[in-house]
Parts: C-alpha cells; structure tokens; sequence
C-alpha cells in the first residue's frame, strides 16, 4: 500500500509538474520538449518577455521566481553562470528546501562541488548536468547531457532527463560531470586548432581550407581510430614500441616546425607539442613510444 | 611508328627496371611491393646486410651505389634525410643524368624545392613524394603517398607508384608533398596532443584514458563532420555566425583553463588556444565565429 500510495504521488507530483528557470536558447529548449511529453511546466527567467513561444504550447510563465518555485517538486535551472545560481536562489532557499534541483548551468568541477555542499545544506537533493548538445540537439538523436551528483535523484528523473537526449551518469561527485564536460570540450576545441594550424600550412602555397579538409578530414578520422591503443599505452605507463618512437617524431616535428617558421605560419601551438617531444628525449626516452608526452599533460613538472 | 617505339621501350627498360636506394623499413616495403608486381628491382645501401628477406624475392643488392644506378632508369631514394641524399647523389650526378628520381626520403618543402633545382641543373627529371604510411601499409588500402614536381614524371610512372597505395598528385612545385604531408602530420599530432590533455583533466578523477577514449572518440568524430562548415568560413573570411559564437567560446575556454589550473593538468597548450580568444574578443570580435581564430594561425600578427 505504501508502494502504491509512494507511485501514485510520484506521478501526480513527483515527476509530472517541472519548474524550468533560465529562458536562453536552450532553457527554451529543454522545456518546449518537457511540454511535448505531456509535463506541466512552469517557467521563470530574470526578464520577462522569453516566454512568448512557450505558453503557445501551454507552458506557464511565473511572474515570479517564488510561483516559480512553489509550482513544481522539481526544478530544473539552466542559468547563466555559477553566480547567476546563487543570485537567484539563494533568497529561495527555504522554498527549495525538499524540493529537488538538476543544474544544468555551466559551472567549472568546483563550482559544481560547491552548489552541491550548499544544496545539501539546506536539505535539498542536487544533481548537476553539463550539455553536450546546442539548443536545436535537445531531444534529438546527437544530443547528450552528462550527470554527476545524486544518484537517487538521477534515477527517479531518468526517464525525463531520457527526453532530452542521452542522459549518461558519472558518480556522486557532482564535480565529474562538468569535468567530463571540459575534457571533451577541451579535446574538440584542439582539435579544432590542430585542423587550423594544417590549414594554416597549406594556404600559403593557395591551397584553400575546403580543399584541405577534403583530405584531412579522413586522415584525422583515421589517425584518430589509433587513440584506443595509446590510451592503453597511457593507463598501463608502457610506452614501448616498435615504431613512431620518439626520436623519429622529434625528427618530423623540428622539420614541421622550421617548415612553419618558413611559411610565416604562427608556430606557437606546435611549437609547444615538439618541446615535450624534445624534453622526453632530452631525458633519454627517445625510443620510447611518442604517447608518452601524455606524462607531461597529466603533470607539468614532467 | 614512333609513339609504338616509344611504348617498347618503356615496357622493357623504363618501367621494368627501378632501383631503390635505402633500406630502412620502408624501402624494404617499397622494394618488396615492386618486385611482387614483376618488376627488376635493384638495391643499395649505405650499411650493407640488409636485403638479406629481398634477395630471396629475387632482388639483388648492387656492390657498389655506382652499380645500383646504373642498373635502371628508375632511381627511387628512401634515404634518411636531405643532407643523406645529397651525400649519396652528388658524387654520382654524372651516372643520374638523364635517369629518373623519385625522391620519397622526408624532407621540408624548401628541401625538396632544392633537390629539385639541384636535379634540374644535372638533367634529372625529379619527383618528391611524401609518404603518408608506415612499411607494413605499403601496397595496402590505407597506404597513400603524395607527390609534386615534374607532372611528366608522375603521369609516366603513375601505374608503377599506385603499386604502393594512393598516389595523389598535388603540382609542378616540388615542395607541395612535403608541404601537405607535414599539415597532414601536424594536424595528426596536435589531434592527439588534444585527446592527451582531455585524458589528462579527467585522469585526476581516477579516470583511465581507455575509459575516456570511449566517449572522447565518438565525440572527436563527430565533431570533426563540423570541419567542412569551418573551412567554408575560413575561406571565405565570413565569421558571422548565429552559435559558437567567441563570446560563447571565451567563457568555456576561461572555465576550461581554470579548471586545468586546479586539476594541476598542464595548461600550457590549452592557454593557446584560449589567448587567441582572447585577443579576438578584445579585437572587437566577440560576436563573430570562434573559427576566427584561424587568421591567427595563418598570420602570428593577428
């Protein structure tokens, strides 16, 4: 009786009513889709006026941050910033106290860890998510969120967290999502400029980036089915090889190096990749495998 | 008449006959392939006792590099670097007159632009080429070497060079393979280095790179399909964009290397990345496409 008394209120309150707060792109987002699946949401930004396309599709707007709150078991918040989270919720604290808060704003791994000390304080259950995803993704097949935090709060609500795309958990440390975030963020944002400084190369000799990218694109995608085996490389600390050792790459990066000084191209990013390719040699790993420059991002010192 | 001469003679002594200078692992691959294909292959090098796995293919090893060159109108070099080809070839530039060379030993592109004028003045028709695979790939479905210089080189041996893999052909400028080759390579590197500082923010939570690589890599992927979008932008110079905008791209960037700081990852290579943000947006860019950052690649001034 209990159990069935515990769902029927879970799906009356519990999962059905969802405060969304922060109206950006993807606040408008997140909710449009919560409305779609038959949620009754609530929304509240800071300056009135976001909502216009939402209560077409029968979302209602808060004319305060307090209706806001009172109108829903779970609140969702996709603000601006860390900040912009205590700003807004920190005169609320007692009417969040029981309620359950996912923060989907971005905040750095300790940002997060400290939004969850504070939740925890004031008796209110915190899961912390980081986007993967631009407004257009959310709901669609690409889009993925990361979660870290209560794994209470993470389970009870997957089958809505579900609706906006991937929802993949990482542990209780509410730091871990964000820090996932930014390692995969962080990875693209390179990757980017390794694309750049390849283009860079090529377009004094005319050749434009379109034309470049035809033949990069498949290169880097094939380079980059090989990060499987250097990770194994990196998490066992064995980099010994029979090819691509180091010495050879310190060969290919002093000539894509000079080469770059010649072409005019700015060589400040390489430059830095082969003065950890010079330092693992200078230290007698030259016929170790290259993957071990990795020691040198995991610690400076090294 | 005279084009069916022509035709016989190449069949008997311009194509079947080539000789292969060098006998690291890859002239081995390269001399193995060619005489898999029937070819008369000749071999030389500098430290002999090393075509011992040829010679059972029916290869034989010159005494002398003086025998190795005359024994083909082919002259392939897989040498160690430019100063080796030099060191080889210069006593012997009387025997190369009016034999081919297709040089494959890695050098820059202003390297092989020397060769190439070097050769010119000895009437030695001369085609750089740059490999884009290890030995064991050679003659495989991912084994690709570009090529530049003489067009008539190219077109004549063409059949001869897709033994090997891809044979691209990028134009008379001999210093065009090497130029490619070495944006291919440097794109390749950087690529990596970006995964190796992902691992690294995540591998101060007890992360395995293995275990990051199974996200990061599908996420590199698809990330990558954006490059295309990216070089229409950087090649038109239009940076206007409605997402991913550098004021976006800067807040992420601070985060991110705030977060390398506290994590004692090694921040060296992402600050980078995050100062050309920075100086676009206090250039008054902060509203256009991060891919902006590419004019800082291309000219260091910017």
């Amino acid at each position: 009786m209990t159990d069935l008394k515990g769902l029927n209120t879970m799906a009356v309150d519990d999962t059905a009513r969802v405060t969304v707060l922060g109206l950006g792109l993807m606040g408008q987002a997140l909710s449009s889709t919560l409305a779609e699946s038959g949620h009754t949401v609530t929304v509240w930004n800071r300056t009135p006026g976001k909502a216009a396309g939402l209560t077409e599709q029968g979302i209602t707007e808060a004319a305060t941050l307090g209706e806001a709150i009172a109108a829903s078991p779970l609140v969702v918040a996709v603000l601006l910033d860390h900040d912009s989270v205590h700003d807004a919720l920190d005169p609320y604290v007692e009417a969040l106290s029981g309620r359950t808060l996912i923060n989907l704003t971005s905040t750095s791994p300790n940002q997060a860890r400290e939004l969850a000390r504070w939740a925890a304080a004031n008796d209110i259950p915190y899961l912390d998510g980081g986007i993967m995803a631009s407004p257009d993704m959310i709901g669609g097949p690409d889009s993925s969120i990361l979660y870290s935090g209560a794994e209470s709060v993470y389970a009870k609500h997957r089958p809505l967290l579900e609706l906006w795309g991937e929802a993949a958990y990482f542990g209780e440390d509410p730091g871990l999502a964000s820090l996932w975030d930014f390692a995969l963020l962080s990875t693209m944002y390179l990757t980017f400029a390794a694309f750049y400084h390849g283009a860079a190369l090529v377009s004094g000799a005319g050749v434009p980036a379109a034309e470049f990218a035809t033949r990069a694109l498949p290169w880097l995608t094939g380079s980059a089915a090989t990060i499987p085996l250097q990770a194994a490389g990196m998490d066992s600390g064995d980099y010994t090889t029979d090819v691509q050792h180091l010495h050879f790459t310190k060969a290919a990066a002093d000539a894509i190096h000079q080469t770059a000084v010649e072409q005019g191209v700015n060589p400040a990013m390489f430059e830095h990749f082969k003065n950890l390719v010079d330092r693992h040699v200078a230290n007698g790993h030259g016929a170790e495998s290259f993957v071990r420059i990795f020691e040198s991002f995991k610690n400076p010192a090294q």
